[in-house]
Formats: C-alpha cells, sequence, structure tokens
C-alpha cells in the first residue's frame, strides 16, 4: 500500500477506535466513521468493507515484540516498554473497547476472540521464558503469570467504564506483574 | 420479614440473576421477572419497586467476612472458603452480571458501583491484614494485592463471556492468590 494509503487507513482506525470506545460496536455505523474522518463513502470503503473489519482490525493490532526478542534485546527492556504500554491504556479509561468487545462477541465472532487471546497469550509467555532464559527473570509459572496479568488487565478496562479508575490501581497491577517477574 | 417473604425474595433474586445474566439489564422487566418467578405483578411489587432495585440487591450482597475474623477463625480458613467461592463463580460464566453492571453503570449509576467496590475492597483488606496479624499471611502490601485479585476476578467474570474460559485460568488465578498470601 501507497504511504497515502497507509496513513487513510491509520485515521480510519483512530476515528473508528474513539466511537467503538465511545458507543460499542452495535451503534457505529460506516456513516458515523465517514463524518470522523472526512472521507467520502467511496474513500471509506476503498479500505474497509464494514464496521467488524475495522474493529477486527483495531483488535488485532499488537505490540510486537518478537524482533526485539530475536535482536537479543534485554528482557527487562521489553517488559518495561510493554508495562508502559499497557498503563498508558489503562489509564485512557475513555478508550476501553470493552462494551465494543462484548457486543462484537454476541454476535458470534467467538473464535475471532480466542485468537485474540491466544496471539497475547504467546506474547507475555515467548517475553517471559525469554526473560527466564536470560537470567533477568524469575523461574516462575509462565501460563500463571500470563493469565494474571491478561485478565487483571482486562478488569481494569472494563471497571475503568464503571467506576473512575484511580491511579494507584493501575501501578498496584503494574508493580505487582513486575514484582512477580523481577 | 417473615419466612415465607424472605423465601420468596430469595427466589426472585435468583430468577432475576439468571436473567440479568443473560440479557444485560435494560432489556430485563419486571414482567419477565413475573414470568420466571411465577409471581403475580402485586406479588412481585410487593418485594420490589423495580428492576433497578432487584439489581441493585444482588450486587450488594456480599460473602460476609467480618463475624468470622470476630470469631477469631483462621485467616487461612477464611482465604479457602473465599477462594473457594470466587472460583466456583467464575467457573460459572453463564451467571457473569458483567453486561448489566456496564448497562446499570452507563444509565448513571457511577455511585453505587463506587461503594460496591469499596465494600469488595474492604472485605479483601480486612481479611488480608487479619492473616498478617496472625502471622498466617506473607507481609504483603495489602492493597496492592487487594487490587490485583479483584480485578483479575474481574477480567475473567467479563472474558468468560466473550470466549471460553479454560479451567486452568481459574486456578492460575486462585493459585496465586495463594501464593501471594501464604
Amino acid at each position: 500500500m501507497s504511504a497515502k494509503g497507509e496513513q487513510t487507513r491509520n485515521h480510519i482506525l483512530e476515528e473508528a477506535y474513539k466511537l467503538f470506545a465511545q458507543k460499542g460496536f452495535k451503534q457505529v455505523t460506516m456513516k458515523d466513521i465517514c463524518e470522523s474522518t472526512k472521507l467520502s463513502r467511496g474513500g471509506l470503503y476503498r479500505h474497509y468493507a464494514g464496521t467488524d473489519e475495522i474493529l477486527s482490525e483495531i483488535l488485532s493490532r499488537d505490540y510486537v515484540i518478537a524482533d526485539q526478542i530475536e535482536q537479543g534485546f534485554s528482557a527487562r527492556k521489553i517488559l518495561e516498554e510493554l508495562l508502559g504500554a499497557l498503563k498508558e491504556e489503562m489509564l485512557d479509561s475513555e478508550k476501553s473497547l470493552s462494551l465494543a468487545i462484548y457486543e462484537y462477541a454476541s454476535l458470534g465472532n467467538e473464535d475471532f476472540f480466542i485468537h485474540v487471546n491466544e496471539q497475547a497469550k504467546k506474547r507475555w509467555n515467548s517475553l517471559i521464558r525469554y526473560g527466564i532464559e536470560t537470567g533477568e527473570f524469575k523461574k516462575v509459572d509462565c501460563e500463571q503469570i500470563t493469565d494474571v496479568i491478561l485478565y487483571s488487565y482486562q478488569g481494569i478496562r472494563m471497571w475503568s467504564r464503571v467506576i473512575p479508575l484511580e491511579k494507584d490501581t493501575v501501578d498496584h497491577i503494574v508493580n505487582m506483574i513486575r514484582e512477580l517477574l523481577l
């Protein structure tokens, strides 16, 4: 894709993200996305066939760490970057996609979420194993800690839409992950 | 209240719980609850003025541990009972109220949820402090562990409605709590 095309797609994903966070999945239409992105109908459909395609692309975007492991970066450094990204996401409660996830899942997209969940698990597992190998992390139970990380993250994403989130709470989760691993 | 009244209320709460878990908050009507409970309109309204009153009573019901602490039960024993209850709830994904919580919160009931959340925090904090006092628990950071427990629990409640939950996952969370404390 051209650089311009790439830029348009990113713009669409960003604007759609805000709409999904605000209204869930079902109530967002392609028309809404046209309006927020200031694209014509044709301009939007050139890139995406529907809101489901857009949401699934948003949810599939991943913080990629495989390259960093391959290049032999310090596990500790990769961890700190991941935690930084997690923390930023958790604090930005306006951008929680929990409701959209719920609604999209209820429309029969279970397999998609099984895949998303597996990818997230794989990412954390590979980092934790790598950190144990390099001797930077404690010899922990990989699968167990991965579940604690992913589910406490999801719990915060959900509840931050129900009650105002205290900054302490996010620090508690991030510090716990750090203490468990380092 | 008479024993009979108490029994009827419990029956209403049980049936309404199933409906809220299945359909969220907004789509459940008093008429639905009449049908599930086989109560007349008058019979139901004698106990509750509306679905909001019923949901808020369900969400306020709490596993009470203050008495057990007062009576000097072993902290370890109380913990195991609490973990048993948590585990049972997490495995019963059909009974997750996450969607109902979302919807009820979005109708402007933030204060109610702040209260529910505070009660849950208080409960875990008091148990952890008690366990540290009796020397049964490690000298952990109370608030931090409480947040990890509550949010990983909520994360599971939410995602168990999105993808099928593996039994391992629940064990991972419960074992982690146990390892952090004991």
